[in-house]
């Protein structure tokens, strides 16, 4: 039986580890020799960081510990294979070195964009002769893939922007005045994470007054007017908008503060700014007390409050990868999370081809946002709510959660 | 037997409301009547907002929700009582709503602004020969009232500080490149929440390499050339900075960026922008990539993450107050925390007079700083490591944590 090689490629989640842990654990029970770990993704391949997982995982604890560790173990990169024709010499480069640690399984936990490396490592393999058989395991806290049903990692960042926004209203009301709060939350494109904001809302919380996704357009004079409409009823208002929001005319709102657009470490246009921008308007037009929160990195990687229901998932996506490549050597292949039921929730895995999937982007359905684009409705609540379900406790020690880092 | 009154002032703590729960159950178990919450502080009862509390805490269920719900369930205001002898219309106002209610307990939660209030009801009330009681109990995130060890709300801020420095610390490792991710931390003059994120680091995690309080002048060369000692050893750094540095000759870093000072809704000058005028300057200096991460006001707020060892100290805090005015007619003292040992922590409460208190910060020694001022010694990890300790589980219904809301 050959080996197993797997990584984790993109921005991180909370649960990205879990995945690699149900890869390796599954592996082994399978009877696989040696799963190995690609640090930084293929990227790491390349330059030949590769390690044993067994001298990483040595024991249950440290098995668990992995589960609860946020952020990418193996570290991560945003690298594109070239098309297949166009420079060939980098997959031979990483086809020997795979052929040299005889690896017969590549799995690979990632976004969308990372299940363009699955799409190509297989039409490389298929066009070789290789027998080498590719999996993808979904990953994303935008939720932005396509057939699966959502993607692990998003529970989790959708847990925390429930938690954070019930404290950021308590928060918000306790001066009696007329105040606005406005809450920035990661996705360029898809609003999946900004409209969890609505989680917030029950029994014991007002919830978010207004939530703005990317996917409609968004309406200054509009926003401003719903603004003074809801104050008019309560003083202090809570405001979620997406980073990616967008004009009518297709520039991006945090454009409009007039800074000058800076880039991420990929070059990627950075978006924030929008709630900045918007607190601004809302003091100079209505006249209130303002501020805005840009919520950070957290989203990612705020373990602590991981969904024990997205946890479970992530390591039953990667189990079922380990399962489709090394005892069904399928390939080519992502496993998708396919929802049986709503309540009871009830959700199984199976598998997709990877073409449907790669560089494809799911947003929300135009019918799941309300008509005046300033809320979304019940079945995005119904929708996400199970996948928020559970705590998964993290290992306290000295006060704080215990991680695992590479050793 | 006379009623009590208590009132939570200044800004919000995740565990203010376990101080009031603290004087609420300890004064209905002394016999006390009625027990009153002022909405928005004093400022409320000129207003007449006043509720009985027992009409809100009706069973031991709401009490251990109300423990757990962030921010001022009360409602809390930043009102200032005029000097005696200034503007006595006011404190004849309060008195006759006092004796209406028929008060003999007066009870003010809050930071070193709102022992100022203490300070001067207990004044006033001995200049008139009125038998009010009046006493604080400490309340803030930013650890800085003199006299007590330290204050209630600062633990779990501190444990909060201590845990997203984890998680962005795995974060910022993810990609092998060179990165600086500067997080900007509370505290205006007062270091105490910045130097918490020397708890991160451990066996599982390299912490925080650079950690700037507002108490030493910032020496931005300085500043640049460690950073780019440290990153010859070590690819991505991660630095934590007050939002109240400022250089030798007194200007806030936050106002080199050259924006105009926006002022928050008590007109302070806000002080942020010191973590992203840093990233940019550590841009251009160094020439690696850089993001800031601003902490938001789940500083206050991350009931989430309470400490218990904090929760239980805020509210035997309140439940001594309660003591201190009912039992021993005590009156214009705060509540203290006294530790008698850091190894086992042992601590207990105590008065202090409020003039030893009221409108004094206590800052962090110098010689809890490092010589360079980039980091703080092992001194000051001791002092804040049992303020951390424990958990205090958030009753989660529906994948989050329930909270109690003003009925």
């Amino acid at each position: 039986m050959k080996n197993v090689i797997v990584g984790q490629s993109g921005g991180p989640t909370a649960v990205i580890n879990s995945s690699l842990v149900g890869v390796y654990e599954t592996a082994k029970s399978l009877g696989v020799p040696q799963v190995y770990g690609m640090q930084y993704g293929i990227e790491g391949l390349l330059d030949w960081l590769v390690v044993d997982l067994s001298t990483q995982i040595r024991s249950e604890v440290e098995a668990e510990l992995l589960k609860r560790t946020p952020s990418s173990f193996l570290g991560s990169c945003r690298y594109k294979l070239p098309e297949i024709g166009e420079n060939d010499e980098i997959y031979e480069t990483i086809f020997a070195r795979l052929a040299e640690l005889d690896i017969g399984y590549f799995i690979y936990i990632g976004g969308n964009d990372s299940m363009d490396t699955i799409e190509k490592m297989s039409a490389y393999a298929r066009m070789t002769g290789s027998d080498l058989c590719c999996i993808g395991v979904p990953k994303t806290i935008d939720n932005d893939l396509a057939v699966t049903d959502h993607t692990p990692g998003f529970g989790s960042a959708a847990k925390y922007i429930g938690i954070v926004m019930k404290e950021i209203v308590r928060d918000s009301l306790v001066y009696n005045l007329k105040s606005v709060t406005v809450v920035e939350i990661m996705g360029r494109n898809a609003g999946w994470l900004t409209g969890a904001a609505a989680l917030a809302k029950g029994a014991d919380c007002s919830g978010a007054d207004i939530i703005c996704l990317p996917e409609t357009p968004f309406d200054l004079d509009a926003f401003v007017e719903s603004v003074r409409t809801l104050q008019a009823k309560r003083g202090n208002l809570v405001i979620a908008v997406s980073e990616g929001i967008r004009l009518a005319d297709g520039r991006y709102v945090c454009e409009l503060a007039g800074e000058a657009a800076t880039h991420d470490v990929f070059g990627h246009k950075n978006l924030t700014g929008a709630g900045k921008f918007l607190a601004g308007v809302i003091s100079d037009r209505v006249g209130c007390k303002t501020r805005a929160i840009e919520l950070n990195t957290l989203q990612r990687c705020s373990a602590h409050v991981a969904s024990r229901t997205d946890i479970t998932e992530a390591y039953q996506a990667g189990g079922a990868a380990a399962m489709a490549a090394v005892r069904d050597s399928e390939s080519g292949k992502m496993v998708v999370l396919r929802r049986l039921s709503t309540r009871p929730y009830l959700c199984v895995t199976g598998l997709a081809d990877i073409g449907e999937i790669a560089n494809q982007e799911k947003l929300v359905p135009r019918e799941w946002i309300t008509e005046d684009g300033f809320g979304v409705t019940d079945e995005f609540v119904r929708y996400v709510y199970p996948l928020i379900q559970a705590e998964l406790t993290p290992v306290y020690i000295g006060g704080l959660p215990r991680h695992i880092a590479l050793n």
